[in-house]
């Protein structure tokens, strides 16, 4: 699946003259800077799961890449992270100024909801749905209000409000990517997976953030292509930092088999793609 | 029609819960800044003309608006421009410091693309149509695109570049405020009024930005509510520098009158507030 969407991805243009050639250089510098792409990839494997082949999603799944390389750049910029490494270069900033930054960011988030309006095809108002459910994940409610949470720190020694701050900034993406493909499906499909895909997705949000923050103490800056340990320096309550390294491990455990326990009630057996990447998640390196 | 605007800008909420209402403020405080709110009361106006009801078009004028303000945040961000002083009253970064600031112009794109998916009324082929026109006005080949251009600074002494730049920087957004409204409308007045509706659509782009580049030399500091003369200190080509105040002043007038001629062509003696509000464009002192 990785394949048809770095395929997808680098046919992508954006700029149609020369003026503008460098603002599209800066969004495909980042966006093809080889991440694990899993987003899209869990929308292509819901879409297996349901039926759907990759031609009738791939729009989607690749929107939802490029909302997350925007909010990758913008998280990175001097005023919030202030990260200079990003998957292995140099981030959007400090390769093309903090200038160009901004706006590489603000254009990925425009060609994205554009990309799913010219090119995703089905029921126009089964597209409104799904881009109903897209914006919300992507914004206030989402996250951008999950990238203010973590940067006005209004989070304290509270479990509660970790959990809820990672539920906007990564959850409510990542459970897009999966929520978005059954609402593109039909009436049916939809209406009798939902709420266990709903689950599924919530419990897979939850396992990613987990494992994020411990992969960034105990992985290293060549395989997370960032700076190990920068959740400690910049003072970030993690689950790590509020129950330990051992305690998120066992959190991380209860959450992977809560997640194939909802996948299991979604797809009963059907999904062995989105098994593996639930696998992948709770064990990744990187 | 503006005070129409006003209160349904002033209804909208963009945060559910404690942690985030901050980001909502930082939103609303820049939204309800007092603009002029012309790409709103241009869609009004254009409804008005094809005999659509102000409420038939509010959360699309409301969107107009959300995106302008995002432009107007990141665009006054010291990376960028480096304004302190809008609508008369501190930029939102120096109110609420960079990250917010950064974050509310986000939040604000979202929610605007959100607002038309949630709240416009219509057939979905007809919303997915506008909302493509909306994207793509403040995508790479609009909005965002020309800012690039002008942050840039690949705009030299030409004056077909120059027109550009403000074709994509404000023009596409103003030409949206028109052209989105049209394409929420029935299929008979669609197809015959848009290519006219169209051309005094790129008129009044053009209009607006010379009158915004006089302003910007001729205005003062109160009138404007942001500093007088910064466009010059900046270094920025635009219409006065290139062609001499007179020049501009000369070519402000050509473009009003065949703004208006179009607009005749257009709507034929029934938008009478639209040929106000040309008219409005091509005087104001602020």
């Amino acid at each position: 699946m990785r394949i048809d969407i770095e395929a997808y991805l680098d046919g992508l243009r954006f700029s149609v003259e020369p003026a503008t050639a460098g603002l599209e250089e800066a969004m495909r510098y980042s966006l093809l800077a080889g991440g694990k792409r899993i987003r899209p990839v869990l929308a292509l494997a819901t879409a297996h799961a349901i039926g759907m082949q990759t031609e009738a999603v791939l729009p989607l799944a690749g929107a939802l890449e490029l909302i997350h390389t925007y909010s990758l750049i913008h998280d990175d910029l001097p005023a919030m992270d202030d990260d200079s490494l990003r998957r292995g270069r140099p981030t959007c900033h400090v390769r093309y100024g903090e200038a160009i930054a901004i706006l590489a960011g603000d254009a990925l988030y425009a060609e994205a909801i554009r990309l799913v309006l010219a090119e995703q095809r089905g029921d126009p108002a089964r597209i409104i749905a799904c881009l109903a459910e897209l914006t919300a994940a992507s914004g206030v409610q989402g996250m951008v209000g999950g990238q203010y949470i973590d940067v006005s720190g209004v989070v304290e020694e509270d479990g509660a409000e970790l959990r809820r701050l990672h539920e906007l900034k990564t959850g409510r993406l990542i459970g897009a990517a999966i929520e978005c493909v059954l609402l593109l499906a039909d009436e049916h499909t939809r209406s009798t997976t939902l709420p266990d895909f709903r689950a599924f997705a919530t419990e897979l949000g939850v396992l990613f953030q987990i494992v994020d923050d411990i992969l960034d103490v105990t992985g290293t800056d060549v395989a997370l292509g960032k700076p190990q340990g920068s959740d400690e320096r910049h003072g970030k309550v993690t689950y790590v930092s509020r129950y330990g390294l051992e305690g998120a491990r066992a959190m991380a455990a209860e959450s992977h088999r809560n997640a194939r326990a909802a996948l299991d009630r979604a797809a009963s057996g059907k999904a062995l793609e989105l098994a593996q990447i639930t696998d992948f998640i709770a064990t990744r390196t990187s």
